[in-house]
């Protein structure tokens, strides 16, 4: 069987795990103590370095699941995502608004194609 | 690596995308204005022709994550599915009440085998 | 195209369904009529058990998608989690509240390599 890949693993989850070409993770800002469009800010950013990270990018999304706390934050998301996703080769997407653990704005579930399998 | 297909995508995302000789696609009533059974009852129209679109077939589903505005839509969801769903070969399928977006009552997540990888 | 492999399945959904390697299977405590930590062990004891069906171990756990009823659970999941997850070979994690059918207090959402593909 083809060795699962691990990368920034605690002991409780990993950070981003690649398996058959797929990288898979969760994204939520590394600082919950700002508004929506500050994490949802830092969300983008951290995407982009866990892109590099896996040997992925933009380009290769393939499915991003998106978690808000507060649907009102719909219209911030799709201005910071439409101007970060590669739109000549954008994911699926789904959007829906539930319960977050702390301050949690956002929590993003990513499916990435990687290029060395 | 493999390509990545894509159908029908618009800047913001990919109506279906195909990798890995699986679609992935998020499925929601064409026509939101109207009440829980009619939008359900329009989505598995749409699903048939997702389906048809990626070279798969009900038998193919391989997952289907469903979020539900409200609960109380269970059992017309269950209804028309039974109905659906080729019962000899059905998919696994996770249902849960979510906040969904506009007057959207019931947001499909699917995954399906495509015949041609 | 490669065989859709389903275990359990019923004529509404499959128990455990397994395609290019992969199982994937929703996991929601047998008996519902307990409070959250009794669901949430059964829910531990029972993927045991349906890693063992197919052919998996913990250690292959992919991607955990765990829908709650209600987050003041989370700090009962991740006592239970600690103890069971291979903490050096842990999956992905998201977490969110939902409303969940019924007395569900807890509906995992499972993806998991399997050695015979």
């Amino acid at each position: 069987m083809e060795k699962i890949r691990r990368i920034g693993e605690s002991a409780r989850w990993a950070d981003v795990l690649v398996y058959q070409g797929i990288a898979r993770w969760v994204e939520v800002a590394n600082d919950t103590s700002v508004g929506a469009r500050a994490q949802l800010s830092q969300v983008f950013i951290q995407l982009d370095k866990t892109l590099q990270l896996v040997g992925s990018t933009r380009s290769q999304l393939l499915e991003v699941t998106i978690f808000l706390s507060d649907l009102t934050f719909v219209p911030i998301l799709n201005e910071l995502w439409d101007q970060w996703i590669d739109s000549n080769h954008p994911p699926i997407r789904a959007c829906v608004q539930c319960g977050l653990q702390g301050n949690i704005m956002a929590e993003f579930v990513v499916h990435a194609a990687v290029g060395d399998g």
